[in-house]
């Protein structure tokens, strides 16, 4: 894999109220990438803020995207909340709901949805979750992209089901030999020349070494990394010129998964 | 004002995960009624519990309509919580859009909006409030009504701006000389046939006997009562037998408020 | 064994703001107890309903506990959530702290403690929940019982460690093989005579049937029931009149744990 | 009013999980100040936060007080909410216990109770909530100080019914001429040596000058700063260093009020 062009993601609009996690700037952040996972309200996000950070995608002609996560203030998310199936695909569509709402206040549609934290995990190994989760999205926003991990059931299913979807790639986090992402409650500061140069090299070389030193292939048409991450706008801005200077375009995604859609299906 | 055909409504959804409001039974009350207030989470409701009621109402041919609150679960959303009339609009726009997502699941569009509790009153008396309301549904759902009180601003600015508008009367409250009704916390178990007699008086002669004892005019196209209500379904059911018994058809909404609306705006 | 006198526990206060479990009705299930296991605010119950709870209690003579849960009022504190022990161990510091302050104004103490659903199962199978949440009541309550079940490393941490100690008989719920009881989500209807036939059984015999049809011997000096399991007034007026009929009295925990002490020492 | 000694306060422990308010920074502020007003779960505050800040407290010598709120996460306790002061009352209670049990935990006892934010300015004007208040206080915790205005009638009662009282001068907070604070929800980066100025005239003077440009008198025994004002550790070190030199020393509460109390109650 030799991408020419990539999406770049980011969790937007993180507040609650008075609330911030730290090191948040979505100002900052908003015109360095092109798809923005907007939190939708039960594990971070509320109405005015969304509203917002709705307004301020437009702006920057960032893609819109809804970041429905566990109901969990206190946990950010980051805990698994036992649920059956379709419980959790009704909070789902509660909150893709709700942006779909601002979305279509400041005169657009749903970009994408990606799930977050942990329900992003739970999805992910799940096979009912995945296929209540693309279900929903089969029919009720059939042109909008999933975003979520190559390796992972939501892709196959995603894949298998017609829906648009896009593997990501995790800047900021730590891979293991499956070509999972190391999951982690507490990230500490990271040295954005070096990710700079991990992301780099997955995008020429298609590769990645993981936390047991070895590579693995990897492919995927949009990378992420998160606004929680202390320099996080250090690292987006060493990511960007990094990308751009090795010849790698920063592209909306619907330019780009049409091709990658393509390698996709013939890689299955 | 004598009315031959009424639409009857009901708060409907006021669960919250095992939670419940005492003496609420959406099974036995979707049956006695034409339009559906669905709990939207803010006050009440979770989305597995929408999900079910607008299914309920789907299967009952019953209208399906939102019910945003103040987000106050501990006090049932009828206590007033300080905001700009900008953040209060957002909230409703959120739970409205999560409303409609299950709607659009089930195959349905948004009958109407009721603001719930507290909140309905606060936009009762507010140009802001009602403004920034009704402009929003202008935009978002120029078809679907706005559920108030004739003596409102809600009402007043609806009109005015064209959005569809139906007045309610309230069975199970009392009205003050104003034409407004009395906002209680806790209300007492009511006589059924007395509140029958009360609402056919309302729909044949247009009046209703105030706290005070006077008799003023009351115009509507909807009844509305409460189903925490001790002894709700005992009450909707003799309302429904009364105006039966009188004449008075229950109806779509969609069915009266065309008539209405002509009556109050040759009354304007 | 053989019981002459036993303890009667049921959780109160299950209520939060206007919301409330179905079938609770604390006024009732007061007058036929001896200890009350009162919900502290994260799963159920908010300050003024503890206060008049605890008020409740001491006016029929009955002791006082407080019921800690996990911070899930929508799961009714019957979700895990995933924490550190010592995260876990501070929620419960925090309950009961708060219910001690409601003690103090009614001019009494604490006369125990008892996690509730998923935590109550949670400290059950992990050591270093036990022994956290027993060390706290060392320090901070040693005269106070801590209720859990004989077959539960908290029993054999808060023996060790010589904090008082009560085992329960769960009359409302299934044992498995090993003891320990099958924690369900959603409960049936019971028969009331069934339960109480159960519950003598257990005192006279201290025998009880698992799901799997054997018998299997079981300890315990107090008999827990759940207000909200459906016709539970019934179920604990059933079991009172049947232990009472068969010669075993019901007795405040703190006459028969002394007794119970000895018995249950020796085992070890 | 000439001050040789002052107690320094401030709000601690204003998170909540992995959230933050902006600019917080406990560890700095605690080596400055005197009294630590420690939130308590209901507008900021979670069991383990609160459990350090306690033990954060006790390592710099400084009193540990509760902050108790309104329950509004999202508000940050900035917003009224309607209730009756009985039930307000009762939301002090639970929050003043569950801080008291970690205060217990680290082997201290509760030097003080200071509402926060709304509630602090509800109780300031309402006879009912102030001698609810203070009767808590006088039963509960009669050694414990109360932290108000001196125009307030909390400070009124407090000193009628013989309850420890502290009356707080605001460094970074406006005054009107009946020499109440200026409530604002947003506030903007205060001028250090502004700040610190006011303070130390405050103390030397005893006035203050008001948002329209005149002076009044005003008697305190505490100077409270907010932790949420950006700056806050810069304002801090300035007020302090220009206190020390101006001769003022920092001193805790229990040093200063006796000497104060005289004072007032002479005044009275």
């Amino acid at each position: 894999m030799q991408l020419s062009a990539v999406d770049l993601n980011c969790d937007m609009g993180e507040g609650f109220g008075r609330w911030s996690i730290a090191d948040a700037d979505d100002v900052s952040i908003m015109g360095l990438i092109s798809s923005a996972n907007i939190a939708t309200g039960f594990h971070a996000g509320d109405p005015s803020l969304m509203d917002r950070t709705v307004k301020l995608a437009m702006q920057h002609g960032v893609g819109v995207g809804a970041h429905p996560g566990y109901r969990d203030l206190q946990g950010f998310g980051r805990r698994k909340i036992a649920g059956s199936a379709e419980e959790i695909v009704n909070d789902v569509i509660y909150q893709v709901g709700a942006l779909r709402e601002f979305a279509r206040k400041h005169g657009t549609n749903l970009q994408h949805v990606k799930p977050h934290g942990a329900l992003y995990m739970e999805i992910a190994v799940s096979a009912d979750l995945s296929r209540g989760f693309v279900d929903f999205m089969r029919r009720a926003a059939p042109d909008a992209y999933i975003f979520c991990m190559g390796q992972s059931l939501t892709y196959q299913i995603a894949v298998e089901m017609g829906q648009p979807v896009v593997r990501e790639f995790y800047a900021d986090r730590d891979y293991d030999a499956s070509g999972s992402i190391v999951f982690a409650r507490q990230v500490g500061r990271t040295d954005p020349a070096r990710v700079a140069e991990k992301v780099v090299r997955a995008c020429r070389e298609g590769k990645v070494r993981t936390v047991d030193g070895a590579d693995i292939d990897i492919e995927f048409e949009s990378i992420c990394f998160h606004s929680d991450t202390p320099g996080c706008v250090e690292m987006a801005v060493a990511i960007r010129d990094a990308l751009i200077a090795s010849g790698v375009r920063i592209a909306p995604v619907s330019e780009i998964v049409r091709r990658a859609e393509t390698v996709s299906r013939r890689a299955i």
